[in-house]
């Protein structure tokens, strides 16, 4: 039995914010102090670093179970299945739905519950829930879906990442500029033909130092009192972490899948970093003693940004409908989603399209 | 191969608050109207209603995550395991940590994260996530744990369900006086000896008509000008939902199990209102055309409120410990837990001590 991705769908929300669009934001350090530079040059650092140029942020009126509502159902189409014949709706996100101007999470009904109810499906045995596990919860969640079916308690799921980080962000923090809202949705299910699907997969959560390198916490600006916190990280400890761990758990992935490594076409990595994501793969040939491979990283950072759950379902939604350029995949191909983030987590998967 | 939990541990917060604490609120209805009666004649009702006389809430200085901590590490006591050979750590909750004199939910790491850098454990293949599923999230991580099991991803799991309501009520209305906090906690293993363990499960999430019967909402005080919103129920769709939908849910699963109903020797209902608990079993006995047995329903409601995710692990806890006069469990005794919560989730265990 192979388990495969039947179907993708995303949704990019249409606001967006350049660079540009904070020249004017007072940012402060960590520990309240300035940073003793123009914005202009702050905002130029921050670019060549992260490759981000432009990121989404979600309409004022919308909350992220409507986009992860939106991504399921084009995922759906994408399938050309019944919704009705879904055994579970697996949503990944991490702050649940935050109206514009509030700062509440709203978790109760779940996302998962909010995005069936959207999705009008009658049949109470389709099982809606909510995982929280950082930036890698969508390929997680696809690991939790396999496993049901597997065990042989479902045959089809629904796994969406939605994340709006928009909505959490502290605009005197220079991070902030990195984060960005989104969708994407699959349709996972068994096939009882070919010997494509899902050939390995591999999950870590490092909390013994590690569990607080992302938090939530106050203001940078100390001038402002009261106790709102918004999404903060310590982004060299993290990218530390991340070329350490990541390379490792990719290969360990992938020798699990039996595969060698000239036989990978494309991977699919969670949109955090470019320089970042750049480190990692080249580690991860490294271990193999071989030199990356033009064009087998697509990124959608430059124009999207970092919106956690969602990037890699988006990415890989999009590379699927020939929306990136220069990239593509067919039936045979053999890809690696990988991702890392809040908790710390750590997961890959090695599937054959 | 037989699925059992093998430990069991729970946190009971010290703070205990009668109903006698609540008779000078000011109470209004969902609409915004006062009841046209004294707060003595309410809260006489209520009791009367949910038999909740008093319950607990956490100290001012905890989150839920640290009460998580603390029911975990008792069920890896009474397991006898080392902590460090658990594959997964499945945290149920639905608010995440909020702490005391703020409104925003932390979950970021996820509670998962934090219990398991509170156990200082180092493995990073013991796998940390949350699950979102309503008050049934306990329950629904047991059936998790044992996907993993079955699929043969994981040995050993710890499921946790952890919840402080105290944080989300609303003052004005009268049905914070239902809401508690409280932490339960199990080891769920295979085992290669006997014919025990968890013998069925059903699950479901009703979202057509429900989805919101259970939500987030401001306060019934309409002279509070702020957007704070808190948990907020119609309590007579979900009594009605949960009479209808419940006991059919129940029957389902022993029928699957293959066990007659005289076999079962207790039920670990989701401790949500006594008069609607008791119609719930009433009905499921009515459906083998029985009627309910003395004693096979143990009930913490009175003392411990409803802890949402967290009264079936801390009711089964304190049976298991002969901590509850009257109930006790012994190897061989058919069980069947079953909750019903936020979502509209519903879900079911039968199994063998």
């Amino acid at each position: 039995m192979g388990i495969i991705i039947s179907g993708t769908g995303s949704y990019l929300p249409q606001k967006v914010t350049t660079n540009e669009g904070f020249e004017d934001h007072n940012f402060y350090q960590q520990d309240g102090s300035p940073f003793g530079s123009e914005n202009t040059r702050i905002i130029e650092k921050f670019e060549a670093i992260t490759g981000i140029s432009e990121r989404r942020y979600l309409a004022d009126n919308m909350v992220t179970s409507e986009i992860a509502y939106r991504a399921a159902d084009r995922a759906i189409a994408d399938a050309e299945i019944d919704a009705e014949t879904l055994d579970y709706i697996i949503v990944a996100h991490n702050y649940g739905d935050v109206k514009h101007g509030t700062q509440q999470s709203d978790t109760v009904p779940s996302l998962g519950s909010r995005v069936k109810h959207l999705l009008r499906i009658k049949n109470p045995s389709c099982v809606a829930y909510d995982i929280l596990f950082g930036c890698p919860g969508w390929v997680e969640g696809i690991i939790q879906a396999q496993a049901f079916i597997r065990s042989g308690m479902a045959k089809r799921c629904l796994v969406i990442g939605a994340e709006s980080l928009s909505r959490v962000i502290d605009k005197h923090d220079r991070d902030s500029m990195i984060y960005s809202d989104g969708a994407g949705a699959c349709i996972v299910e068994e096939s009882t033909s070919g010997d494509n699907g899902i050939l390995s997969f591999e999950s870590a959560t490092f909390t013994y130092d590690e569990a607080h390198f992302i938090y939530f916490g106050e203001s940078n600006n100390q001038d402002v009192s009261d106790a709102r916190r918004y999404i903060k990280m310590y982004g060299r400890r993290i990218y530390e972490f991340a070329i350490t761990h990541v390379p490792t758990a990719m290969k360990s992935c992938l020798d699990k899948s039996g595969l060698p490594i000239d036989q990978l076409h494309k991977v699919f990595i969670h949109q955090a970093n470019e320089k970042m994501d750049e480190a990692i793969i080249k580690r991860f040939y490294q271990l193999y003693g071989k030199d990356t491979p033009t064009d087998v990283m697509p990124m959608t950072i430059e124009k999207l940004g970092n919106s956690s759950v969602a990037t890699v379902p988006t990415l890989y939604d999009m590379v699927r409908r020939g929306e990136l350029e220069g990239h593509s995949v067919k039936p045979g191909d053999v890809i690696l989603f990988a991702s890392v983030g809040a908790g710390m987590n750590i997961n890959a998967i090695v599937y054959r399209v």
